[in-house]
């Protein structure tokens, strides 16, 4: 392994150990849940500062590929959790593919009139009621996606946490309104996690995450659901195939 | 308009006006460019404190929601890029059929050994040399890519500055080199803007952003580039439609 950082490089240090760490990664050198060496051992291998050697650590903690361990140690994260963005977007079944064994907790359903943005987006009207369903999605036990889902009151009377708790929203659409979803919209950007978002999540303020917005379309093409989700993105990567 | 927080709500008094501001906007209410009321201005009207009103204002600064202007006020920014994923990802294409004048500055281009993680991505030998080109990508002016491209030697000997400066990179590789970029994989994750690229996308640090890694295949299937992006969240979006 090259050891020597370039210090004449337009690439700041920190930015060449960040990636020297990165690659022992990647190449499979160190595993998950590896002890990496301490801040002592790296400044002393590369010859550089302790500054330099906390802001490429800190970098590859907010990125979700680090963990600290307070009073142990900085350690290997698992692998990221891949979502395909081909094919309909559904959590459950893909990480139950996947043997992730995913869960949902309900946090709050509640009947509210539309806000102006939700009802545009569903094309209803601001009068109109909407279910709010927020809800937290479960990885291995970690907490990954808190999703809030808008769905109009005339669509599915009579929603409920008891429902919920026995069928996936689409299935109980299907099952129980007769709305079958066929297609669904979907914009996101990068965003930094907020205090209220945090808490549900178990991850620090200020960390990167994912504002996904999901509008579904049943086979007529009437919106049926609007869904906002923040994705944590120290825990989740998303890929696609482009032709 | 509701002046009204709700301080029993489990939504802290924050976020409740983050959503009041962030309706104005997407309603339409308030228009680009236009000024936000004062921090004593919002604080008055919701009777709350200066401290809620500030960490409402950083969150929609941060998620490109709003500007400021040191000495002027707080600002409602342009509406972000939007970009799909759906169909080949060319950013000068897109950006030019919105009429949005992109263009690109050639940061650096270098001959170098295959680093393992990007000879594993190119399916080349780590022993192979590829060309590192960076790039940065304006569109209205405004830098919003950070562009790292990979790209094989064997495949495009004496690939240079000036080529490059005539041609976009896939005209050049199919003109010159005969290959014909037919696919790409792509993976995303959010992450944090670092110092380092901070200066080139003119944007402070700890901003989020779009890490987009991509792998393009001639029409046999060989990988002839891998592209490393940072894309500027508080100035992009992305989009796709699922079946």
């Amino acid at each position: 392994m090259d050891k020597i950082l370039d210090s004449s490089s337009i690439l700041p240090l920190y930015h060449q150990l960040q990636e020297i760490l990165r690659e022992n990664i990647e190449s499979g050198i160190w595993k998950p849940s590896d002890i990496i060496p301490s801040e002592n051992q790296l400044m002393q291998e590369y010859n550089i500062s302790r500054n330099t050697v906390k802001k490429a650590i800190e970098n590859l903690v907010q990125d979700g590929i680090l963990y600290r361990v307070q009073g142990k140690g900085t350690f290997v994260s698992r692998p990221k959790f891949e979502q395909s963005l081909i094919g309909f977007y559904s959590f459950s079944k893909v990480m139950k593919e996947r043997g992730l064994s995913p869960m949902d907790v309900i946090e709050n359903i509640e009947k509210k009139k539309a806000k102006p943005r939700i009802a545009k987006q569903l094309k209803i009207n601001e009068e109109d009621y909407v279910f709010e369903l927020k809800r937290i999605r479960y990885a291995q036990g970690e907490p990954v996606i808190f999703e809030t889902s808008y769905i109009p009151e005339k669509y599915c009377p009579r929603l409920s946490h008891e429902k919920l708790e026995r069928n996936s929203l689409y299935d109980l659409m299907q099952k129980e309104y007769g709305i079958f979803v066929t297609k669904a919209k979907e914009t996101f950007e990068p965003i930094l996690i907020k205090s209220y978002e945090s808490r549900f999540l178990e991850v620090e303020e200020g960390f990167p995450a994912l504002a996904l917005d999901r509008i579904a379309f049943d086979a007529y093409e009437v919106p049926v659901e609007f869904c906002h989700s923040i994705v944590r993105g120290d825990r989740c990567r998303f890929y696609t195939e482009l032709l």
